[in-house]
């Protein structure tokens, strides 16, 4: 017996008329490159997206064809991540931070058709533009520069169209949008969301129980744009007809800081090493900004120290400790206490809140090692598995999926974990950095939280060095607070409080800056290279 | 270019592994015929609900076949309406407050294979049982009473179970309920909601700014889980593990203020005649009961009087103003200020918040009257139609079809509606309920409610009485508080306030209590068969 419901499409079109018809009013406030604030609401946004649907269809653009952006997070680009799959493109959002030899290889390999691109960002496409080949590049004016003669003008494009533009009919299951993952072996590998998915994930992301976004909430996403759809928040926010607030090229803590107290967000999201140097600003001038009472941050992209989630508390700030990965649009897990928990001892419940917590609705995790896979223990370890409605099923032509997906349906995640009795799941390391010593494992991960949880400590990253009789050992790498000096000796004490002496750091070096992937995470790949050379003979 | 996700079909599995998996501890309370309390928790009812689902694979239960129910709101309800569909059954609850020749046609219509029937609610089945024919029933003993010996208890063939069943693949598109709308005209009609279609609407009731249920609520659906799923609860409390409260056979006020103090409920659903109840009690003995501080009801069914909501709110409880359908799964407009409303004036808040709200993503909404679509002025008057992933698409094996579903796919509600530039809709009345006067209409549901707002009064009901030269003309039939009294000439000058003069109503018949629906509504065809005869030579 079928059930006999209308055959409505999950597409993204509904949540785009919703915005334009029901929140009119509704602000959503961009900083430009002069760091002025450029203001404009739903109802001027849904025409301009709806303009520049009509203009990529009257421009030739088939179902399914990509569109590629080079921009920061601003209006534009929220028009464009509508514009675009609602006219039944698919958005391609670049990553301008790797190196322009990936560039390249990413647009050329996605086969994208037109490029839009903030005049800021022209450097970058000078760079890859002898290795690529656009049918079209549309540039935007942010700050004012004159267009170079060999562009269009995305704006003189945007009035081509028309705002009363009928969408066309879309399937949910084609695709709205794709992202590359940033990966650090082997060429970057394309995960192709459907709008299906796009839509399942923005009700998941409006659960109070996950993210909550909501109407009243004043939104900052500090997750760049072309990091995986910025967590999918430009569709919460506009479905949920929250205030958007992009803060453009400036992703700093004072500049955020700033936009916090003056548009009074209630929601940001972003890496912990962003919001590190946010809680440093706050520690050193407590006093300076006002914040709203309702803050909360979703924090994700990296495991979040409990030092961290302890600072924040301090200063009222809820951090959401969230965990996903660019084939799972993103979100798998957040760690938000059960009811049950509410009676723990408060060490207890910080302990938890580090988790990478539970699975949200839909999504499904198990983990498994070579003895199959794992009991809820909290302490047998092995590497998670995860499935749902909105995780890939294959990467975008490419033949390097066999070893991703298992047989039974599962995609690996490339994250060892424990998972705890009550479904906690807590990342131990990413199988490629956990450290194997006299043949049992060391996570980097609880090493480098630990860390950073030492007075002295504003950064740590631990990676293995080779060792002849241990195969691997870990050496830390740490940048200490301004003015502190640290020894070794200190150190390992400190973390001999909680830690096996076998996995205390052979070595430590003191630096002044730990290098970053172009989404904000520690180099690790990076540090192994700078540093594998001075203890090869170790 | 097809998106390339995982096909991980959208059924009520997931929902029910994740809420035995990770919410093992969480409670379910079950007011009994005796009105003691009983108690257990997700673990006990996963396996119980897994056992179900086996045991009626194990009986021989065929994809898409009919299980149907004769229950009050209790745990095994609730075990039903996981295990049948689970089973890849289809769940039919009956309305047992139905006359006995109207059951038998709808078990018969809907070719009901076995039936799960609370020991109270035999005498119902005595009833129906020369008409229909089951081909197994099974008792729930929850009165402790003996089963009698033709039929089988539910314990018993629950025992028959395995509850490490591995449930059997599903798809989206099956159904797992039905439902018979009680509709006053024609036989009733069946409306089968698939999988789908109920997962999307339990993502839509999580929604901050639907209903925003959570982990964290204590939920008390007071409405019969026979009434359209009980608007979808027991399907959204088991997703997001909230605690559940089920009243049982006992739905009065003095009962559910009692369940409402001693588990601390803060979520709580309804029709407006049972919250009238409770208001009245809240009003007269106002420190009896302690109730939580964040007790939020939701009411539909009928549009709540703004004295209500104005009533509640003296109480510190939050009424939640929403409207559906049986053929919506119900969920379509929530009606929640939007933040450009914080500023305006008390009392349009109220009026705002009386009205019905605004749509919840994905569905979508429009009035037509015989003009076209109507502009959306707040004034003029239309028929509201509607669409979206959990709305009908026909009704199940019937001819009665052909006047609902407009040709380009559109839902005719059969509800009279004004709609205002901000998109908030507001009943007029229902088609048939409308009074038409001298070639105007005029609203009895506007009329009623402002009555209700009248200290003296406690309900009221307007309905039409023909006219020879009006056609019809309003006529109030009024219950009066306690002791008082009251005349037409008061009334009517309280209404001209508010109303044009050819709006009031002709007479006023005072009574002790106005018939209801079996589902809680004012019955106006009986209120016009009482009056009519009355009135007939008028």
């Amino acid at each position: 017996m079928d059930g006999r419901m209308m055959d409505f499409p999950l597409t993204l079109i509904p949540i785009l008329k919703r915005a334009g018809t029901l929140f009119p009013k509704r602000e959503i406030v961009t900083r430009l490159p002069d760091k002025s604030l450029h203001r404009y609401n739903y109802n001027k946004f849904y025409s301009r997206a709806a303009k520049l649907a009509s203009a990529l269809k009257s421009a030739g653009l088939e179902r399914g064809q990509r569109v590629a952006t080079l921009m920061w997070n601003s209006y534009v680009h929220l028009e464009v991540y509508f514009g675009v799959p609602c006219a039944g493109g698919v958005l391609h959002t670049l990553n301008f931070r790797l190196h322009e030899n990936d560039i390249a290889y990413i647009v050329n390999h996605a086969k994208d058709r037109f490029l839009i691109v903030d005049d800021t960002l022209l450097p970058v496409l000078e760079r890859i533009s002898p290795n690529v080949n656009f049918e079209r590049i549309f540039v935007v004016s942010l700050s004012d520069l004159e267009v170079p003669s060999k562009f269009e003008n995305y704006e003189d494009f945007l009035e081509s169209g028309d705002k009363n533009f009928s969408f066309p009919n879309i399937n949910e299951n084609d695709a709205c949008g794709i992202c590359y993952t940033s990966g650090t072996t082997g060429k970057p590998k394309g995960v192709v969301y459907s709008h299906r998915a796009m839509v399942l994930h923005t009700f998941c992301s409006g659960l109070v129980d996950t993210i909550g976004l909501q109407h009243r909430d004043v939104l900052m996403p500090v997750v760049p744009m072309f990091h995986v759809n910025a967590w999918g928040l430009p569709y919460s926010g506009i479905m949920m007809g929250s205030k958007l607030v992009l803060p453009g090229p400036f992703m700093d803590a004072k500049n955020l800081l700033e936009l916090c107290e003056s548009e009074q967000i209630t929601l940001a999201a972003g890496v912990p090493t962003i919001w590190m140097e946010i809680l440093q600003a706050l520690e050193s001038e407590p006093q300076k900004w006002t914040l709203s009472k309702n803050l909360r941050t979703i924090i994700g992209g990296s495991a979040v120290p409990e030092s961290m989630i302890r600072g924040f508390d301090r200063h009222d700030i809820t951090i959401i400790h969230a965990w996903g990965m660019t084939e799972m649009t993103p979100i798998g897990t957040v760690s938000r206490l059960k009811v049950e928990m509410d009676c723990l001892d408060i060490n207890r419940k910080y302990e938890l809140r580090a988790k990478q917590g539970i699975p949200v609705p839909f999504v499904e995790v198990r983990a498994v090692n070579d003895k199959g896979v794992i009991k809820w223990d909290g302490k047998t370890v092995g590497e998670l598995q995860v499935r749902g409605p909105w995780v890939a099923a294959d990467y975008f032509d490419s033949d390097q999926t066999n070893d991703k997906w298992t047989e039974d349906g599962w995609f690996c995640t490339g994250d060892v974990v424990v998972i705890d009795k009550e479904g906690y799941v807590k990342i131990a390391d990413r199988t490629k950095d956990l450290i194997k010593s006299g043949g049992e494992w060391i996570s980097s991960v609880d090493l480098e939280n630990a860390l950073m949880g030492h007075e002295s400590i504003l950064e740590a990253a631990v990676i293995a060095v080779p060792h002849p009789k241990w195969t691997e050992r870990p050496l830390a790498i740490v940048v200490l607070t301004k003015g502190a000096t640290q020894t070794k000796e200190v150190l390992n004490n400190y973390l001999s409080q909680r830690f096996a002496k076998w996995w205390l750091p052979d070595a430590y070096e003191f630096t002044d800056k730990i290098p970053r992937t172009s989404t904000g995470k520690f180099f690790k790949t990076k540090l192994r290279d700078i540093y594998s050379h001075k203890y090869k003979n170790y």
